[in-house]
């Protein structure tokens, strides 16, 4: 598989780069984020955290407005930030060009209806074309961490929990727990889906733990004064299932006073690297 | 002088906010941000750091993508960015709308100039406007750093050095060291100031230390791969002048493979803010 480097800036001694390459799966050419700290330019193999962003974003803000760089590079972490959907011309998108649907929201999920099915393959994409990708690319050790925020929570959580294997440990912040059931997920999935809601549970991470104890270690963090939170998020239904497993692997902490924004989650993102490395 | 709370994140148990208020000085509606770590929120009187930002910025990106909560949170240090032009539908812009001249691009001096200057005020704005302002609407004590980046670079040098009884140090990244010499600086001054290059003397950091050695600490970091380096911001130059003074209070450092962007900003800051604090 061919990547270009489109941009590359130094970072805390290591390397900050934007890559573009031809995805076969989404039919289209994608971008994505890496950050390879020192270590990994002088040729050690380090462990990798793929970050999948929200609604909106694109493979650039996380890596803008997070500061992971100064962490990974504490920590000798590698960093992947894919694009949140397909792009480009020929890909489809909402035609009210809404925020929550098409291009910016592709869920992390594998459309089936038309004429979102051709583009809209973003749960293989991260499996079965980006992890390979960054396997031959990168001076990854067999170690991979799963972190998302808002959909990209959701997407971190239901990739995570149904590709345990590949990953050792998954954290989210601010996740859409059940999107089966709010309106961002709702919309997105009867769109993307269609109207069978069987299909749509194989990818609502609250669904996945219901009757599945997860075998990998969860770390969710949800600000109180998150404005999606109570109407979006389902935090609580999620805490509660994995609290009814009574397992110290599994944490959903609210966070007082925070919110649903970057400032949040640049706030507790080092605890997130901390609790990943843990799980090793 | 009425200030209006705009937005507002916790970050870092923090707070971080937009204000808006009206600018006599400037005759228009300014943003700046703000960042008040917990400690400030609890009543302490805390140092404050004015941070000046560069071409096409405004008062967001610094607050957005350097990361400077979670450093001035650890070291307990205010943080107030201002806004980088006088802004609104009654401001002139550059026929051209130019990135380098106009709107975004006020380079911290008060023109003399039509149709400039009722409201290109922005050296005015900082010293008679913003200081007490913060003054009178944050728990600072009177403890004052200033710093910024490329064109805000040549603003914290300038306003430092020529009003050094305000401020107990000075840092800046990239900065227009030599602006009457260079392309950015030669279109903005000779808009903004007219042809009498005395004038722009007032305004230029290498000519300010020439005859004049600075009161007050000063650190500047480079990068060696900035692409404006050689053209726009004449480092050498003023290191040149620095140096000739013979003194451990001043420091210019070329950084090896950092650029002009915030990666290389954010790798540097936390050294910036330990610089002014050890200047008390």
């Amino acid at each position: 598989m061919n990547i270009e480097i489109k941009s590359e800036n130094k970072s805390f001694d290591g390397l900050n780069r934007q890559y573009t390459h031809r995805s076969n799966t989404l039919d289209c050419d994608m971008q994505f984020g890496v950050f390879l700290p020192e270590k990994a330019l002088q040729g050690n193999k380090l462990p990798v955290l793929f970050w999948l962003s929200g609604l909106t974003c694109t493979d650039e803000n996380f890596m803008q407005k997070s500061g992971i760089q100064k962490i990974a590079s504490k920590y000798n972490v590698i960093v992947v930030a894919p694009d949140t959907s397909p792009r480009g011309e020929s890909v489809p998108d909402d035609v009210d060009k809404s925020y929550d649907f098409g291009l910016g929201a592709g869920f992390y999920i594998n459309a089936t209806q038309e004429p979102w099915k051709k583009n809209y393959q973003m749960y293989s994409y991260i499996l079965e074309e980006l992890i390979p990708l960054v396997d031959e690319h990168f001076p990854v050790d067999d170690t991979r961490f799963i972190s998302g925020h808002s959909m990209g929570g959701h997407g971190a959580l239901t990739i995570g929990l149904k590709n345990s294997e590949l990953f050792k440990s998954i954290s989210a912040f601010s996740p859409i727990c059940n999107p089966s059931q709010v309106p961002w997920g709702i919309k997105a999935f009867s769109n993307y889906l269609g109207d069978d809601k069987n299909q749509w549970k194989k990818y609502d991470a609250l669904e996945l733990v219901k009757n599945n104890k997860p075998n990998l270690p969860i770390l969710v963090d949800q600000g109180s004064d998150d404005v999606f939170y109570a109407e979006q998020l389902s935090t609580v239904s999620f805490q509660k299932q994995l609290n009814a497993y009574d397992s110290d692997q599994f944490s959903v902490r609210i966070q007082e006073g925070y919110d649903h924004s970057y400032y949040f989650i640049a706030t507790f993102l080092e605890e997130h690297i901390k609790f990943h490395l843990k799980s090793l």
